[in-house]
């Protein structure tokens, strides 16, 4: 259960946002960054998130450099090394990554592989020595989840995952105005997202390898959106899932599903995740209007409004770094340097992962699941 | 079970939308109004729908006349009479309103009522020998409007419902695109209705009188467009309601409740309704694309896209009428002239009434509720 109370008294007492705790239930945003060290990053998995979207991103940062890379092919290692200046002795395969441990450089292992290699490669480069960044979403269950937490717990080493709007300045903006009360008290949550898979052999579309469909990949913005926006965990959910399983991109993964999530102070959340529309929207209504982001997770061009309807369009201040991804990759280096727990820890990962088992399980079973508090 | 090959036949063969048939399993959308007649109608209750929206509308129609009215408030029903020209002979009470029989001026009662008063002045209409138009929601109980049906058949007589949607040229035009196979296999419905209900005191919030709250009222739009767009019915409900009670405006009826239909096609629904907001919005996903109306069911200022996203903005072509409401007078109007069943007829305000007698019992369960066919 939620300590409301308490946490609108500290939200009142300090204005701090930023207190000690993890996940949407102690909801904190990220501190700016101090200038100075900058700790090495070795990014495993040079895929189209990895090389595409994590790697151009370290030349905004204050505190982050990319040291090291990881990946199976020793010519692309090589030509992104030498794009990005990675020295010879940071490429790495799969075979010796436990190398890591020997390399002083990597001070943080990014994991940015599909999501069944999740765990293997977080408790790996916990056993190494490493602090481990790992994308989302976390891994294939909350069994694993819950080994990567122990694993990074046993070896005195920091584990985030990668929530990258937690860095956004829009959502970041949107969750300020919810805490401070700006539509009152909240009622409904309500989220889309999807995206259009187009590609049948992507890896996302193979169930051994992502664990699952649309929701585990984009509908878990969705319900990311739906805790940090609420600063509630649920504790019922309820889906229905739609799938044309004679799709060759949907014989393995589902497409469409439909969930709801209770909240124990009485919002409603509602949200539907997809693989075959784009779709990006998350509503917060509250008892004196309304909060509204479209896009709202995207990588860039997200709107947001406060009031009611979309009179009231909102320019955000400057998020915590100089986009969303600069702001994670500096969050994870300040959280080593300054000894603190990451605002999207392990165990938000987790969570996640356990309300999405849930989700899951209504989806099978057609009915109502209680969450544990 | 709905026959969508038949269904899909018969549109493809002749384009014929306004086939025989009832629901929205059998959609089918009102021809164009033939000039030279007008038929009698009296409105029962003079309050905001009846007198300010209702009595306005005859002076649109080609196959409509006003020649009564039936109110509790004597003083009240003189001087609408004297500004509408309705004879002496036209004004009734609830004591006299049997006497409609004698008046051979009257063709069709249009009750505009509170709901619980639907069937009895529906049924005595009936008696009368009066064709019936009845304001939605038909009656606050399935046993109602079975009772309501009974007794237009067995005096026979027309008995038509006052959804104006089937009216309104934005609806007609998104129904037509989605039919033709515009957005190609459906997918997916999603509507949010509300609007903020003020007044404590009015008959709507009191369970007696209204039957129910936000989804008899105003979730009932996004259930019949859930019907009419995709041209199913649904097999089973899901919903949860959140009411605060100790609102005085709601302890009675319930404010915001979140719905699920699934239709026998795999197609899925989400809908909200709610007594706390404004919301009217209206989205249809297909396969090739999507059709959102937003506000969906206005009164007036709809608006409607089809494609992806909103870029392609449509000006639908005229509705059967000069408005909405002028369509549903004359539709009525005609039916009797030409002794046509109403697009809208009776059964298919029963079929809401069934489905949201099942919404609030999966509400008040926690359960998925099935349907039967």
């Amino acid at each position: 259960m939620v300590d409301l109370n308490r946490r609108g008294l500290v939200l009142a007492a300090g204005g701090a946002m930023a207190a000690a705790g993890i996940g949407a239930s102690s909801w904190a945003a990220p501190v700016a960054a101090p200038s100075g060290r900058k700790l090495g990053y070795a990014i495993v998995g040079l895929g189209s998130y990895g090389l595409g979207v994590i790697i151009p991103q370290f030349k905004h940062c204050q505190n982050s450099r990319l040291v090291a890379l990881v990946s199976g092919d020793p010519a692309k290692a090589q030509r992104v090394a030498a794009e990005y200046g990675v020295p010879e002795r940071g490429i790495y395969n799969y075979q010796n990554y436990d190398g890591i441990r020997d390399n002083p450089d990597i001070d943080i292992v990014y994991v940015c592989l599909p999501v069944s290699m999740h765990a293997e490669y977080t408790i790996r480069a916990a056993k190494a020595g490493k602090h481990v960044l790992c994308e989302k979403p976390m891994a294939p269950s909350s069994a694993d989840c819950e080994a990567m937490i122990a694993a990074c717990k046993q070896a005195g080493k920091k584990l985030m995952i990668g929530y990258r709007c937690h860095f956004e300045p829009y959502n970041l903006e949107a969750i300020r105005r919810a805490r401070v009360g700006e539509i009152g008290k909240l009622r409904y949550f309500r989220s889309e997202h999807g995206f259009t898979a187009n590609n049948p052999s992507a890896w996302r579309l193979k169930k051994a390898m992502s664990g699952g469909g649309s929701l585990m990949d984009i509908g878990i913005y969705a319900l990311n959106a739906a805790r940090y926006m609420t600063g509630e965990e649920p504790n019922a959910v309820y889906a229905t899932e739609r799938t044309d399983r004679s799709d060759p991109r949907f014989r393995e993964v589902e497409d469409m599903i439909e969930f709801e999530l209770e909240f124990p102070s009485g919002v409603l959340g509602s949200c539907m995740s997809m693989y075959s529309a784009n779709q990006n929207h998350i509503l917060l209504m509250g008892d004196k209007g309304r909060i509204e982001l479209e896009p709202g997770t995207g990588y860039r061009g997200n709107r947001l409004w406060v009031g009611n309807g979309r009179e009231n369009e909102i320019t955000p201040p400057p998020g915590p770094g100089a986009n969303q991804w600069a702001g994670q990759l500096d969050h994870m280096a300040q959280c080593v340097l300054q000894d603190r727990q990451p605002i999207v820890p392990g165990e938000e990962g987790l969570r996640d992962i356990r309300i999405i088992e849930a989700v899951y399980q209504s989806a099978r079973e057609k009915r109502r699941i209680a969450l544990r508090a």
